[in-house]
């Protein structure tokens, strides 16, 4: 089973889609099985990630964001704004795609985990996901 | 066909686990398909390294200590202690989940590749991996 | 169905390998299912980038030997050469493994998404990728 959804995003940092997924899961009717994510952009990316405490997210984010700063006087792709590279490369380095087991017809996350996507620009975007549900 | 196995950690540093992995799917009989690995946390993560030389892994161990040290003074999420935060970012660099195919009914990994558990707390840990078994 | 295919690498940098597996999937005929990339190597990995500007492969490229600069006097693990340290590295930053979905019988990747090969030893090496598609 392949479902797609759509997430507005909000310039640079992680939004939560655990609820979303789950809501896939639960309609594919899968008792036992594997949920693979896939974002279909290079300059957002997937993460599992803590879900309770939101300065978790916010220090993970500045964290990348310091590692790879716009404006590197190395960059010559550089026509679509001082964001645009350092989005590719922070997708480089997290995940485009994750694989989450299914056990009683749920997704089988530990108890702190969260799925969360994480834009990489700095304006808001539209961004698609796919979710493949098998047995 | 889903599996769950715990691994004890002892600190900072890689677990190998590529025959707890092998005997889950020598377990499963199946010739042909993929094995999906699952840690259900975000203070540790997986990854496919170098399986002969230990020396490889210490490297990789320090290098990424190095690169996300402890006691950064951007950190807010410090409740847990100093190697808390450091661990969310090494795990979100790193991966929560691995496809490998199985092949006649074994992990068709490289020459030199094993599965190693990489612990990111400074203290021995308990941890959870799920293993998915599909065709 | 589990198919492997051997790639030609030319040194540092990335290879586009996105038509040999687009290929692959077409011979399986599934309409529907998820397409899962393995490379049984620990000093090269994948990735799914932008594909229309060469100039984003090589900043990202360029990026990432910065990060992981030859001759670390960290490094133990030397003996195969000044390279050998840093293509672990950048392999367990990086992807060992993807998970592509299969839609309509072709690759459901964005309209700006590759699939690159990305060599990290400084000389060309063979690589051999696993490719498994499963519904």
């Amino acid at each position: 089973m392949l479902l797609s959804r759509e997430f507005a995003t909000h310039g640079l940092g992680l939004v939560e889609i655990t609820a979303e997924v789950a809501s896939a899961v639960a309609e594919a009717k899968v008792q036992e099985g594997l949920c693979t994510l896939f974002i279909q952009h290079t300059s957002a990316s997937l993460t599992i990630q803590e879900n309770a405490d939101p300065s978790a997210r916010r220090d993970l984010g500045r964290w990348l964001e310091r590692l790879v700063p716009p404006n590197d006087p190395d960059f010559t792709h550089t026509e679509e704004g001082p964001d645009d590279m350092p989005s590719h490369i922070k997708a480089a380095l997290t995940s485009t795609t994750l694989g989450i087991p299914i056990q009683q017809g749920r997704l089988a996350l530990g108890t702190w985990q969260g799925i969360f996507l994480w834009e990489h620009r700095s304006s808001p975007k539209r961004r698609r996901l796919l979710i493949h549900i098998g047995s």
